[in-house]
């Protein structure tokens, strides 16, 4: 799946538009009581994930959007919403009536939001804004942009005016073993110990739940796709400490925790544990991490502070090289995924044959996580809202089906099916785009140029050292051939039984310094996107290997981990040259041989079928 | 040709070991009546190019290294040289006998200059360098990282020390019309002031003698290669200033400039001019390309100072980017030096065959110069120093060849030719390698994979805002597929009658801000070396252009401007796929269709079988 925020999915359907007015009326007398002359709400929690808790959806609440990327602004007589142009349509619909303005970002005219405060605000104006869910970088560069307004950290102002606000979740936390996780808890604190700049005087920070959950060994379910419990940490060099709500941890688990020198502390104890470390001490943490809440406490009690300016932190960094039992563990999750998608388009094509009146999106979208579950004992749910999007729902990057805005499908077209699962042992996220009729010469033409560069940076040898960015161009490259682009990047890092979206590699045009290593888990998904047409996306996981080394340097390539086949009917086979047909039948002939095993004869019999060589 | 700092051509050969010592000591005196306890001797001159007079050769006379990138610094009791990979081997033969410690640069071991300093001076050591060569951002960071020690800037001891130090060339300057150059000095001067941040405040400081050359319509001589003279000039939105020795322009070229509001300044009168700016003006420049003297000269008048922060420049950005003119210049550039090429390969083959016993590197360097002098009235010159490298000398990236140390070509192996010429209308720089043997397969594989990388390079097509970094692995992929990798860039740009490596832009693995865009013109080089075998290169000048804008974006592709044909013994067919054939045939019939016109029969007939078709 492509990188987005992801829309929440039980959307409160109850919100009137004088609800939002009066819900502003409330933040507005916050601010008159705190003499603050604006405030800004921004998305997101205080952990700084992709998902968050209800309780957290503040900025949702206020302003009735619902999309998952936007910042909402008043000041003592106007409201504004800051989003990108993913959610302009939308925005402009769920904003109609709430007197709220659209800021259309990027769009030429547009302010930013401290250009904008600075014309509505009087020179002495004091902006607040929830210290618990702005970064520390964050922090500093508004406080910079704002100048002369002052930025006035405050509380939650949404404790007081949210009177139904959901309760926050504490889900019982799973303990994984070594056996899956590879790697036991001690030695992982031990090496991002080895990180640090004086290992006797340094506490690390760690307020990222994917982070913790990847150092402790531990999931939870707190929060919707990502196996996440809420919690922080902190890591010294002779002990580390789990804030966490304790009814979480079962006993076992604590004694568990406890041998591996890990402390459990309350969740909500964070900022006085921080506090109580002297000049002698060193904070560490990354600055567009920590919250600039934590931030203060942690230097309070006269420590210093000293930014972790690994790119997403080192444990981010730890945990994007897996080890060989993760590896394994993702080989493993691929071949329970790809009988279950083995299965979905054997359904697909029995039921467009015999039964076309009963498939839709949305019953699709069901259907995989359905044959998924029944498939697997280690299946743990999907890992992101699935995409099923049929004909010109799918050229919408970001489309989502949902019961409410079905829509059927029949026997033409083009239907693209994203979906991932979490298995105990690995993430999987794979995008297979059908044609359900005969295609049409543009989009068989549009059909090989995402293969090809599917292909072309599924092949790829680079030298150690090379950066997502230097990759990109790959996957990219053919379709720019026929004067077509997609605007988002080709691949995201994914977690192991964790986040499907993990840093902190990309493969993406924009610059990011990080190196692309063995080890590192990647998905490589080259699109195409006909607005009122059709959308085209072939998406595969591929590991980071190492390729060959010798004297003239190291060289990495990729071992593809997704093993479902890729549907032959749209490709145009002239168009391929001859490396990328002999990738294709060769990873057909691979997808045959490992999946085969698991199906039963009329399985087996299909996938013969579709994995047979081209010549 | 690859980048690198070129070795100097009239090498002092008559230095001896105790001229060295006595050079040191000189300096050391000098040291001592400044109070300094060390001194830092960089390469380069006060204009931060490529090329400088032997006048500015001080680092090789006071150190006998002839390498062009070295620091050479002494303390008090100890010298030592600083230098890269490159030279490590010369450098240790050259520097035996004279006391100095080579210092191998990203070696394991290897201090910085500044750590070296900071345990051989005491805390309070003053330590030189000649303001006039350390840049303001060199100043800036050598400055931090001497700390506690500090940087005293002098003038130049080597006016003082070095007795027969060659006087300064001021040759004559010529003037372009704008029927070579496209645009008048005018324009160019506008095009500059309106990226000025205060158009009436801004005094703008060009001290690069390319970006002066190409900003006044002027050439000069000074240096090899370099068509440049000795210049600074200071734009003004109403006026501006050109400082040079008075004695190089002529009086029409005098009044010409006057009239484009050019007044004429003595080259010695920067400084002054710069001091009398006061607080009412802002002077602006690159750090990187202004001393820290005329910095510090700059605002001593009470004028404030912003750094142009445009990667090398408002001027080397405009200048990277060629109008139709000059466009139309290099393709007809390209023309002459075709000819010049064929003919040229035509003596290789008919000399090998005929009278082998005649053939070395060092004439073969000679004759493609004579070929091209004979051939076009428009020939001003070679453009960097002629690589004729045969065999095991081919794995040399940086070798050249020399009278001294000729080596005879035979009937076997690999020649590899990189040279490149000064035409009025542009500038060419190609590279071909020769089977003038039997290949074998080991030598076809590696010659198939350099030419496939230097193909799909010139195949690409992509996004507008891409940059080099990310086109980098279309060139060197091929050859990483067989575990080879060069370890230069890919790809440099090229001036209009002007340097040969020109910047901003690059293609190369490392991260460069700068977009490909529309009008430049870059080398397209891969390469690959087997120490003690061969090398192989083959490089082409591209130059981009606009390929489609549509609803998804402005795509640029490249079109190669180089015209001689690629030696096709070497290629191993199988090896390319048919997107790569389908180009190669392509570019060999428009080779011949563009230059068999201007060859005579026998020429015509040879180049007819060369650039026959391949299926």
């Amino acid at each position: 799946m492509i990188y987005k925020a992801t829309e929440y999915i039980c959307y409160i359907k109850s919100i009137t538009m004088n609800n939002i007015q009066e819900r502003i009326s409330a933040l507005r007398k916050y601010m008159e009581r705190e003499s603050l002359s604006a405030f800004i709400v921004p998305s997101g929690d205080n952990h700084f994930g992709e998902y968050y808790q209800d309780h957290y959806a503040c900025r949702r609440w206020i302003s009735g959007f619902t999309g998952s990327a936007g910042t909402f602004v008043v000041t003592n007589n106007k409201a504004a919403l800051w989003t990108d142009s993913r959610y302009f349509v939308q925005a402009e619909k769920e904003l109609i009536g709430s007197g709220i303005i659209l800021m259309k970002m990027k769009s030429e005219g547009t302010p930013s939001i401290s250009d904008w405060l600075k014309t509505e605000c009087s020179v002495t104006g004091r902006v607040g804004a929830d210290g618990a869910l702005i970064s520390k970088s964050d922090a500093e560069s508004l406080r910079r942009s704002l100048n002369p307004l002052e930025l006035i950290l405050t509380g939650d102002p949404f404790e007081i005016i949210w009177k139904d606000r959901p309760v926050l979740k504490f889900n019982k936390v799973i303990s994984l073993s070594t056996d899956i996780t590879g790697e036991s808890i001690d030695s992982k604190i031990k090496r991002v110990v080895s990180h640090f700049p004086d290992k006797q005087k340094c506490a690390y920070v760690v307020t990222s739940c994917d982070d913790i959950a990847w150092l402790f060994n531990l999931r939870g379910s707190d929060i919707p796709y990502n196996p996440l419990f809420a919690a922080y940490a902190v890591i010294r060099d002779s002990s580390s400490f789990l804030f966490v709500n304790k009814g979480v941890i079962d006993k076992d688990m604590g004694k568990e925790l406890g041998e591996s020198g890990v402390e459990i502390l309350d969740y909500n104890t964070l900022g006085d544990f921080l506090a109580s470390f002297d000049s002698s001490y060193t904070i560490m943490a990354p600055d567009e991490k920590i919250s600039e809440l934590v931030y203060r406490k942690s230097i309070s009690g006269g420590a210093g502070f000293v930014t972790d300016n690994t790119k997403g932190g080192i444990i981010s960094m730890l945990k994007s090289v897996k080890n060989e039992t993760e590896i394994d563990g993702f080989r493993r999750a691929m071949l329970y995924d790809a009988v279950a998608w083995v299965r979905f388009i054997m359904y697909l094509e029995s039921e467009l044959e015999n039964n076309p009146d009963a498939l839709s999106e949305f019953s699709l979208s069901q259907k995989i996580a359905q044959i998924r579950a029944a498939g697997s004992e280690f299946y743990k749910g999907e890992s992101f809202h699935p995409i099923v999007a049929y004909e010109a729902n799918g050229a919408l990057p970001h489309y989502s089906p949902s019961k409410e805005h079905d829509v059927k499908i029949q026997n033409r077209g083009m239907l693209l099916v994203d979906t991932g699962a979490q298995y105990i042992c690995g993430t999987t996220d794979t995008t297979r785009t059908f044609s359900l009729g005969e295609p049409d010469e543009l989009q068989k033409r549009d059909y090989t140029m995402v293969l090809k560069g599917m292909i072309d940076l599924s092949r790829a040898v680079f030298p150690k050292g090379t950066r997502g960015s230097s990759l990109d161009i790959l996957a990219r490259g053919p379709l720019c051939n026929t004067g077509r682009l997609y605007m988002h990047g080709t691949g995201h890092g994914v977690g192991h039984y964790l986040c499907v979206h993990e840093g902190p590699q990309s493969i993406r045009m924009e610059e990011n310094p990080v190196e692309i290593q063995p080890g590192m888990v990647t998905s490589n998904e080259p699109a195409v996107y006909i607005t009122g047409s059709y959308g085209i996306r072939i998406e595969n996981l591929i590991l980071c290997r190492e390729y060959e080394g010798n004297q003239y340097g190291t060289f990495y390539n990729f071992e593809t981990l997704t093993m479902v086949p890729v549907d032959k009917k749209a490709i145009e086979f002239s168009l391929l040259n001859k490396e990328q047909l002999m990738w294709l039948n060769d990873y057909h002939e691979m997808v045959y041989k490992k999946i085969s095993p698991l199906l039963n004869n009329e399985e087996r019999v299909w996938l013969k079928a579709r994995t047979s060589r081209i010549s």
